[in-house]
């Protein structure tokens, strides 16, 4: 399932297209006959382009697979997550904002404790809060590898993450973490020959990791898991012809944009409103917008039903911000399901709204929900296929052969 | 389309799946306007389950292909049949009941008249009746090869199977039916070098049988047809983490449940009480559980509307003796469609009802048939998909990627 084909068929034009994820936005009913929490939530705006555009649903990896969030935006930005597997390291990276090029290889790493003998005694360092944990990164920070760039980023409390920029580096490493106590971490290994220089530069800066660490009273070593590199996907704003921003309040999803090759788009605050406000001031320079809202996926893991509903309304009530953009195609989707009762992403199809007032085809359903998108007028598609829809509806593609 | 990507997100726990199938079940109204087989049956209970559950329709292999049993029972079991290509002598001998292994070669053969210079006179040895054929095929299972073991087996009438057992055999061998009389069969001909020594134990196997069969007045000797090997399909409860269990009347389902690796249940009766008392019987011993029922198919295939609404009415009056079993997920769907109408398996897409109280969405549909399947919540989907998504609702998958 590549996009391949549609490269070859881009047309440009100055129209506008608008892809809005609430993060996790499909939902189950709290008990049998119930509604979900996108059918509970008064939506009169989206309720109104539903009855204008067209719903379907979509399944982000495959039927019956829940998707972790970095495979499912990779899907929805029309990379298969089975065909492009982007290991924990970069997506780590990603998850803080580091922007991980072709080539670099990024690896986890978490804080412990070791005796005198080297053996763990302790796996995350007594859990050492962020404010201690930042103090000891900025130590790592100093050290320097000939031949290489490195740079030491804290993600959270005991975790933080290496990248390592060079020539013909290699992500396949084994994992350092031996999972248990009483034991010393594992040696920096390659698991495939073509990996040996790179293990043997990160064995180097874990040498002189040792050094600096050693009168640490707590985060006195760390194991390291998930090397992994971008696997080269092809840019994005290349692939599908347009100049891509991201709007995003966390990091993860800047980071995943920024893997893609789009524009990160800096901006205040973190309400619908502030990130529609965003979009509005670089309306012009771009023709694909990303906009991304989180609440409603952490809301569904908290098992926060009326959360997750006040957080779909309250985006409802800020779409008008985003209509008055005029935007030629807007879709509202999720890039997976997270509903409140299971308290956790789930393998359900997705609502998908899409609305170009221009080409769309009415069906005959009128709310947004996930009853109606399952009888909507797209079908059931996957969600790779979802900015070929939205191009084709913006004339962005042209005829398919003669 | 393979499904290597569930086995890396396998998850234990003590849920139980049943996937029933009503062979052929899919049907089409006798006449414009009318009702399907399934439309028209009295079906309380699947419609009880329908109304907590959720619909959907399959497409077996590929739309607007009929499959074969085969194909389509491959396919169910998540082994795309475009892949996974099973020769009919394998097919064959599963439907008698052998089990196939990897390295295996099967053959179908039927028994043939020939005049005394060798020509065929009668392809199928004035289709001599089963128990004609019996003590010929007896005579024929005392022939022994060095080297090799060899099974045969009588398959119905004139028809017969052997099973060649050893090392570094292939199926690349051609045919010897010449498909017309007055001449020859054909000799046994590799068509590839690498069968080279498998043929010339088949030769050397049909040079002794010629001695045996040389007085028999009609099955004086034999055609040999679709030569074929087991393709060494990843065994099914290893794809998919579940001890799995075959309850089937048919030996032909047997076969294929053999050959993907599942335990085929022994038991008396034909009628699906009987098939739901195995099922019960063997209750604690699987997680997985087919269940096939011949007789829709049977009746499709006789044109038999009433006869195949009354088999489908037979099993949804047994189904609360499945339902006291307390399944975690119950699927209710067919290998394919035999509409009584046509007389025939066709391509038309299969109704599919997933009942999983815990996990599954509701949708609006409230009867199980044809219509409703089409309407339904899942949407259509491949039919290799059916195993993933009963998976996923027995909670044994886990989240695919960060």
């Amino acid at each position: 399932m590549t996009l391949d084909y549609i490269t070859g068929i881009l047309e440009k034009n100055d129209k506008k297209i608008v892809l809005l994820i609430m993060d996790g936005l499909g939902g189950l009913p709290m008990e049998a006959g119930g509604k979900t929490e996108l059918e509970t939530a008064s939506t009169p705006n989206m309720d109104r382009l539903a009855a204008e555009g067209t719903l379907g649903q979509t399944i982000p990896v495959r039927p019956g697979v829940t998707p972790g969030s970095g495979p499912a935006h990779l899907s929805l930005f029309g990379y298969d997550p089975l065909q492009y597997v982007v290991g924990r390291g970069a997506l780590e990276a990603c998850g803080i904002g580091i922007g991980i090029q072709y080539g670099d290889i990024a690896v986890r790493c978490n804080f412990c404790t070791i005796d005198e003998d080297g053996n763990i005694i302790d796996r995350r360092a007594g859990r050492i809060p962020t404010d201690e944990a930042i103090p000891v990164v900025e130590k790592l920070q100093t050290i320097t590898i000939p031949g290489v760039e490195v740079e030491v980023r804290h993600v959270k409390e005991y975790r933080f993450a290496i990248i390592m920029r060079g020539e013909g580096l290699s992500p396949e490493i084994d994992d350092t973490d031996p999972q248990m106590t009483g034991i010393p971490p594992l040696p920096i290994q390659a698991n495939d020959p073509k990996a040996e220089k790179t293990a043997e530069l990160f064995r180097q800066w874990a040498e002189k990791a040792k050094e600096i660490l050693s009168d640490e009273p707590k985060a006195n070593y760390f194991t390291m898991r998930g090397f992994a590199t971008n696997p080269g996907l092809k840019p994005f704003p290349e692939v599908f012809g347009v100049r891509s921003a991201c709007i995003a309040v966390y990091p993860m999803y800047k980071g995943v944009s920024t893997l893609v090759g789009m524009d990160v788009i800096e901006f205040d605050g973190e309400y619908p409103k502030d990130e529609f406000a965003a979009a509005a001031k670089v309306w012009d320079d771009y023709d694909f917008f990303f906009i991304h809202i989180k609440k409603t996926d952490s809301m569904g893991e908290d098992g926060n039903f009326d959360g997750k509903v006040h957080i779909i309304e309250s985006v409802d009530q800020a779409l008008p911000d985003l209509l008055a953009l005029k935007p030629d195609v807007l879709m509202i989707t999720g890039d997976h399901s997270t509903p409140a009762r299971m308290r956790s992403h789930s393998w359900h199809p997705v609502p998908f709204l899409l609305w170009a007032p221009a080409l769309c085809m009415q069906d005959e359903q009128t709310q947004f929900g996930e009853r109606a998108c399952a009888k909507g007028g797209l079908g059931t598609f996957h969600a790779t296929q979802t900015l070929p829809l939205g191009l084709a509806h913006a004339g962005k593609l042209m005829k398919f052969g003669a």
